[in-house]
C-alpha cells in the first residue's frame, strides 16, 4: 500500500518540531520567549534611530501558566503590518543584506505559536508611532500559516507615546529559567550598552540594567551581495532581474564594490564580452561566470553593513557588569566568510566580580548573547587549543573571556541561534583577537608580579576618576564626561598605558 | 524610515540557512547529503517490505564537484509524486504518528537543493514499481518552493527492476568527510542489521557493509495520538474534525486506548456531560477538557508504532562490526515523554576492535547514526556523570557504549539531526539501560579479573558455536540455524549466562 502524501505549512513544521527553534521543555521556553521578544525590541528601536529603553514583566497566572509583557520605546510596526510580522513565518524586514540580531523572520511568530499552544490565549500587540494607539488581539492559524485577527481597538494617545508592547500568555517554569535570563539581560547591557532593560520578575522585584554608554551604535547599512558571497542560485536570480542588460551593467548594479573598470577588467579575464546581453547565458555560461567570479581578486567586502560594539564601549560595559580588575578588548579589522563580511570582537577580563573559578566564556553573535550549547560552539573550540600558558605568568581567576562575532551571515547550528558552527575562518579570527587581548593581559600581570606599586596606584585612578570626571561634568552641567581613558594614556605614556587601560 | 516587509518560502529559508540542516561546510555536506538520500532509501524498502539492499556510488567530477548515486530496491515513489516528494520542501509522507527515520518532509529535499545550489545542475529521480521504468529530472524553484520537472522519460523495464535512484551533482570534499562517512555506513548496519549497504569511493574502493540479521523487523504501526501529548492546537484540530459528534464519541475516536468506558469515566469526573455536542464548547471549555485530560491517568500509550532494534539483533550487529570481547544488550520497557511513547536500547560492548581510548560512545535515534555534536545529546550528558567506578573492578579498555532512543517524536536539536535534548525522561531511561548493561559487564569482568578458566572456555564456544550450527543448518538445508544464545544459557544454568552471553 502506497502511504498518503501530503504538505504541511512552515509554522505547522514548527509547531511539530519545536525543540529546533529552541523550545524545548517549559524552563527553556521561558527564557526563549523574553529574548525573542526583548530582541525584536532592540532592533525595532535601534532601526527607529531611539535610545532602547525595554520594559519586561513577567506574572505568574496559574498552573504553570505565566503573563509575559514587553514594551520598548521605538515607533512600531506599522499597524497594518502587526498581524503578518507577527502571526506569520518567514514573514519580517529582515531578510535584506545588513546585520541585525533577528535574520530569520521566525522568532516572534515561534514567540506566539508557542504562547498559543500551551496557553490557548490569544496574544495582543499594541503599537503606536506616537499618533494613534492601535491594539490587535491575534492568533495564528497553523495549519495555514496566516494570523487570524481576533480584535482590533483605536485608542487615544494623550502623551504621544510611541513604542510596542507584547503580551502573551504560555506555560513555562521561571524558577529552572532564572539564573539563565537574569544572564541573558546582564550581557545584553555588553552587547547593547546602549539599551536600558527593566525586568520585573514574578515576585515582584524590579531588575534594572542600565546603559552604559549614552550614544545610538551608527546604523548599519544595507549593502549589494559580494561577488564571492553569490552561488548559483543568487547568481540567476540576479541575472533574472537584469534581464535584457548587459553583463557589464549586470555586474556593476549587481555587486558591492564593482565599478565599471573593475567589472570590465574582470568580464574580460573570464572570456566574456562586457556587451554580451544577460539573457544569451546559456546554463553552463552561468556556471562558467560563477567559477571566474569566485577565484577573481575583487575589492573586499563592505562592511559598513555591520554594527560591532566597539573596542570602548566593549570595555565600558564590561567594567559596568564583571566589575574586573583589568580589561583588554580588541576589534579585528572586517574578515571573509563565504563572500561575507564579518568583524570579530574579543576581551579578556581578570578579576571580574561574578566569575567563579578559574575562567568564563562568554559568547556573543550579532549583539545576541549566547547562553546554550556552549561546547559545540566555534569560540569553545577556540579556547580549548588556546595557548594560555604562553600568555598568563599566573594561574588566571576568575576570568572573563568575551567574544562578539558580527555578520550578514552567522552559521548558527539552530533555528534556536545557541550556537555558532566552526568555520576556519572565524576560529582564525578569534584566535588572533585572543591573543591580541592576552598579550596585553600578560603585560600587566608581569607588572603586577614584580609588584609595581606605579601599577596599584594606576588602577585605583583608573577605577575612581571617571567616577570623579562624571560627577564633575554633572556639576559643571555637561551631558558628557571627558574621556579618561585618553586624559590617563596622556599621563601614563605608551608603555604604562598597557596596563591599566589597555 | 519603515523597512520593506515581506514573505520568503519555507525553501528560500533553509536557502539562506543551510547550516540549520546540517550543511554547514563542504565536507559536513558530503556527509549530509549521502546520510539524507540513504535515509530515504532505507524508509522506502522497509514501507514497501523489502530487505534493504542500498548501492551508493560518490565520484569525483571536477574542481570539488561530486556525482552521487544512491540505489534501492523498495518500489519507488509513485512517478507522479516525485516532483513534490523530492523537490519540495514539507511535503511527503512522513506525517502520522509512528516511528521512521525521517520525519521532517525536508531531508530529500534539501540534499537537492544544495546540490542545485552549488552544482547548477538538476537532480535526476529514477523510479519503477516493477513495470515501466521513469526517469524524471527535476530542479526546485526555491523562491517558490515548488519542483519545476526539465524532462521525463519512460523506459522499458525488462528485468522487472523496482525501486528508486536518486543522481545529484554537488560541490563536496570527500576526504575530510571519509571518516565520518564510513563511520555512518558502519554504524548503519548497527542500527538496520536487515539493511545491505555498498558503497563505492572516488577512488573506486568499494567498501560492503553486510546485514547480521536476515528479516525484516516488524513494521511499526500508526497509531492515533495519546490524551497525554496533546495541547491545546492539536485539541482544537480534533475537534474541528470531529464537529457535530458528542464528546463521548470524539474521545474515543480520536485518541488511543480510550474506549467507551474510559471515556465515559472521564468526562463525567472531569464535570462534561459524555452526550454534549463537540460544537457547544466555548474556549473556556476546550482550555479545561484539555486540563482535566492532563491530569488523567489514562493507560500508557502505544509501542506498537515504534521499531526498536532489538536486544539479539543489536548484539549481533555490535559483534558482526565491532568483534568485542563481551556485548551486554538491554532494551527498556517503553516510556512516555510529551504524551510520546519512546524506548531506549543501550548496549556496552568490552574490548571493541577499532575503539581507541579507554571508551567511546555510539549514538542512535529512530535506527539513525548520529555523529556529529556528541557533546551537547542527551546520552553524553547521562554519561558524563555515570559512575562507571562502582561497576568496572579494572579500567574499561576499547568499550563501546551504545545508546538507541526510537519514538514518534524525538526532541532533535537540530534539523540536521544531530543531537538530541536533554529531557528528564529520556535521560533517567538511557541511564537505566546503561545500568543494566554493566552490571553483567560487571559480573563477566569479575570472573575475568579472578581467572575464570570455564570463563575462558565459555567465550570461545560463544564465539565459534553460532559458526559450526550455522554450517551445520545450511548442510541440513534449513534456513535459520539453531538459537545458540539459548542452548548456551541451557547448558551454563542462569548464572554463568551472565558471562559470554549477557
Amino acid at each position: 500500500m502506497q502511504p498518503a502524501f501530503g504538505e504541511i505549512s512552515v509554522s505547522d513544521f514548527f509547531y511539530r518540531h519545536r525543540e529546533l527553534a529552541g523550545f524545548s521543555n517549559p524552563s527553556r521556553a521561558t527564557y526563549m520567549i523574553i529574548r525573542e521578544a526583548v530582541e525584536n525590541s532592540l532592533d525595532a528601536c535601534e532601526e527607529a534611530g531611539v535610545l532602547p529603553s525595554v520594559k519586561v514583566l513577567l506574572n505568574s497566572v496559574e498552573r504553570g501558566v505565566y503573563y509575559l509583557r514587553v514594551e520598548d520605546n521605538g515607533f512600531g510596526v506599522p499597524p497594518s503590518e502587526v498581524p503578518f510580522a507577527f502571526g506569520k513565518f518567514l514573514y519580517g524586514s529582515k531578510f535584506g543584506v545588513k546585520q541585525r540580531r533577528g535574520i530569520f523572520g521566525l522568532g516572534i511568530s515561534m514567540a506566539l505559536l508557542y504562547s498559543q499552544v500551551t496557553s490557548g490565549k490569544p496574544a495582543s500587540v499594541t503599537v503606536s508611532n506616537g499618533r494613534e494607539i492601535f491594539e490587535i488581539k491575534l492568533r495564528i492559524d497553523i495549519e495555514r500559516n496566516m494570523p487570524v485577527v481576533e480584535g482590533r481597538k483605536r485608542l487615544m494617545n494623550k502623551d504621544g507615546w510611541h513604542g510596542s508592547i507584547v503580551e502573551l500568555y504560555f506555560k513555562g517554569d521561571y524558577p529552572r529559567a532564572e539564573e539563565k535570563i537574569l544572564n541573558y539581560f546582564r550581557l545584553t547591557s555588553i552587547a547593547s550598552p546602549h539599551a536600558e532593560v527593566t525586568f520585573t520578575d514574578p515576585s515582584g522585584n524590579v531588575h534594572v540594567f542600565k546603559r552604559s554608554v549614552e550614544r545610538i551604535p551608527s546604523l548599519p547599512i544595507e549593502v549589494l551581495p559580494h561577488p564571492h558571497g553569490v552561488d548559483a542560485e543568487m547568481l540567476r536570480r540576479l541575472l533574472k532581474r537584469n534581464e535584457g542588460k548587459s553583463l557589464l551593467s549586470f555586474m556593476v548594479k549587481s555587486f558591492q564594490k564593482v565599478g565599471y573598470a573593475t567589472a570590465k577588467k574582470f568580464l574580460e579575464s573570464a572570456g566574456f564580452s562586457p556587451h554580451q546581453p544577460t539573457s544569451t547565458l546559456t546554463n553552463d555560461d552561468v556556471l562558467e561566470l560563477l567559477e571566474a567570479m569566485k577565484s577573481y581578486d575583487f575589492p573586499s567586502p563592505d562592511a559598513r553593513c555591520l554594527s560591532p560594539i566597539g573596542e570602548d564601549a566593549l570595555r565600558e560595559a564590561i567594567i559596568n557588569v564583571f566589575e574586573p580588575e583589568f580589561v583588554a578588548a580588541c576589534q579585528r579589522p572586517p574578515a571573509v566568510y563565504l563572500g561575507h563580511p564579518f568583524i570579530v570582537e574579543a576581551a579578556v577580563a581578570y578579576g571580574c566580580k561574578g566569575v567563579e573559578g578559574e575562567l568564563a566564556l562568554f559568547r556573543f553573535a550579532n549583539r545576541i548573547p549566547l547562553l546554550y550549547d556552549m561546547h559545540s560552539d566555534v569560540s569553545m573550540s577556540v579556547l580549548k587549543r588556546f595557548n594560555w600558558g604562553s600568555y598568563l605568568p599566573v594561574r588566571p581567576q576568575a576570568m572573563g573571556v568575551f567574544t562578539h562575532i558580527c555578520s550578514t551571515r552567522i552559521p548558527f547550528k539552530t533555528a534556536g541561534k545557541e550556537c555558532v558552527a566552526d568555520t576556519p575562518e572565524i576560529e582564525r579570527e578569534i584566535e588572533l583577537a585572543l591573543k591580541e587581548c592576552c598579550r596585553r593581559l600578560k603585560t600587566y600581570l608581569t607588572g603586577k608580579v614584580s609588584g609595581d606599586e606605579w601599577g596599584r596606584k594606576f588602577n585605583a585612578y583608573r577605577k575612581y576618576l571617571p567616577k570623579i570626571a562624571k560627577f564633575a561634568a554633572e556639576l559643571a552641567g555637561r551631558k558628557e564626561a571627558p574621556n579618561i581613558a585618553l586624559v590617563l594614556e596622556q599621563i601614563s605614556g605608551g608603555k604604562k598605558s598597557e596596563r591599566g587601560l589597555a
